[in-house]
């Protein structure tokens, strides 16, 4: 395991220090460190907040700006923030029209925000959506269904323009769960990943073997195939993806194709490729794309595709500015 | 090797397809796929060149657009782009008011550029910058002195902000030699990497090792040393960087922490955090910031820091807007 790090007890500190260090003019630290929020709040503006484990980077703490989200708070690696945690973020971002909680379906972290809704929902109006994108680990069958992967920059891009515009909470709410119905995610890992404080190792492929339909947290995938062409390996996610979503004519499709941290951008922009490729040729015109390391699990070699089906409303929130450390369009 | 590919021959054209495709709103392909071009040129701007081997992206095709390149071009993998490709970046870009290309110092590159430039000559005014900022690939005494790395993306933004403003060829120029001077990088790589076409590993290094000074192309550094604590490899590099460049009282530093493709965001930050604090201790006020995944060497773990000391003139440069896929600001 040979990690930039100084000790495993400080390094999401260390790192998310260097981040707020290094992007100083978009966003400052909350009280005691609990939350990173935007520098400038709008005043009357929904507050849209999310948060979960640190190995995601530069998820949710990159999508914190102008146009996307107002606040963000990071566990430990692969562990939700506390409940204080996102009061804080509450208390930091809400300027009196409310905040919406943006969550991916996980355990901790619905257990998490759920409480913090409870402990702070008399001072505050605070509603939540859950993203869950990832259709491979509903499959699994593991506990609470599909998880929320990075199909969640989608969701929070989109609503964070909607709430700059001044859409009402309930609306934000109304048009969060609905676009979670139409984004699907899936994920192939070259490598399993080393969590440094356990050192333990979420799971172990020979030099030969890749593992399909992994989460972001080394849950393993459904398989474990050989490694094959990037056009064979993306031909499988987007098929399995273009199965599980209704594309109905006429639809307007959001391209994503995600690094989970070690894949370098010449092989995304390959992977993009034929991905864009596959849905053309099935009728999936893909009017919008987005490809790059933005969604992560430490270090992993992989990437994960996502497909979003989008009204022309929505295409046009994902159009609209952005300025955020990780994402920023005029 | 595991990486995203279809095969060797094909994976640069392939990346770069996708690559186009993805951001076809700022940049198209010149005749044949020579080149790639920003797709809105502005006539009576000097147009700013560059181009490089493969596995480095998103240097250069990144750096594409408003208020940097006008036209870049890609060469096979860590190969000079050849004459010809150079060529139809000078007629697609060229608007009138002359070319400036930036090059970094390898011998290929200089080669081909400068035959470039004989060839077109007549009919085209051109000049170049020739970028060195690599400190280690000078000590390491092999051909021409100091090679360019991460650096070359400062140039680039700041040249390209001028020639914005207006600036013409002359001015460009000395601009451009002028910064040379004042920007210095020092890389580290966990691991070597293996060039697709040859299946050559360019160096190999134990579970406790890295190699100090690495270059872009896989070069071997100067040291193999253990694997050691961020700050202490930190540390070292920014000593060495600070030690061959002349620091003034009252120098403005531009501080970019650059990922050599297979190094994740977090560990970046955290690298960043310490290379910061390091230069503060050391009375270098870090004024600008930049951090992440620009010039790589396919999928190396590890990085570069680089540091540029800038004039008031030469950080508002840095502020100018750009619009690239790489690097956007308003």
């Amino acid at each position: 395991m040979k990690k930039f790090m100084n000790t495993a007890d400080t390094m999401v500190a260390e790192s998310v220090e260097g981040f707020v260090r290094a992007h100083e003019a978009l966003v400052v630290f909350g009280p005691e460190r609990r939350c990173i929020r935007r520098r400038h709040l709008i005043a009357g503006k929904v507050a849209l907040i999310s948060g979960g484990g640190a190995g995601h980077e530069p998820m949710h703490i990159g999508f914190v700006g102008h146009g996307m989200l107002d606040a963000a708070c990071v566990g430990h690696i692969f562990t939700s923030p506390t409940p204080s945690q996102i009061i804080a973020a509450i208390e930091e971002a809400d300027t009196g029209a409310g905040c919406l909680l943006v969550v991916k379906n996980y355990d901790g972290d619905l257990m998490n925000f759920e409480m913090a809704i409870e402990m702070a929902g008399d001072r505050h109006n605070i509603d939540m959506v859950v993203v869950s994108d990832d259709i491979e680990t509903s499959r699994s069958g593991e506990g609470n269904g599909r998880r929320g992967v990075a199909g969640t920059l989608i969701v929070e891009k989109l609503l964070g323009a909607a709430a700059e515009r001044g859409m009402s909470l309930a609306e934000l709410k109304q048009l969060g769960e609905g676009l979670n119905t139409r984004i699907r995610s899936m994920g192939v890992a070259l490598n399993g990943v080393t969590v440094p404080q356990t050192e333990r190792t979420t799971f172990s492929l020979g030099a030969g073997e890749m593992e399909m339909g992994v989460g972001i947290h080394g849950e393993p995938g459904h398989a474990r195939q050989p490694f094959a062409a990037s056009d064979a390996i993306i031909g499988h996610l987007c098929e399995t993806i273009a199965g599980d979503i209704a594309v109905a004519p006429g639809t307007r499709a959001l391209l994503f194709v995600n690094g989970l941290g070690g894949t370098p951008p010449a092989e995304l922009y390959l992977a993009y490729n034929g991905a864009r490729r596959f849905n053309e040729e099935r009728g999936i015109p893909i009017e919008r794309s987005l490809v790059g390391t933005y969604v992560t699990s430490l270090d992993m070699q992989g990437l994960s595709v996502t497909l979003a089906l989008l009204s022309d409303e929505e295409i046009a929130l994902w159009d609209a500015p952005v300025a955020t450390a990780a994402l920023h369009w005029p």
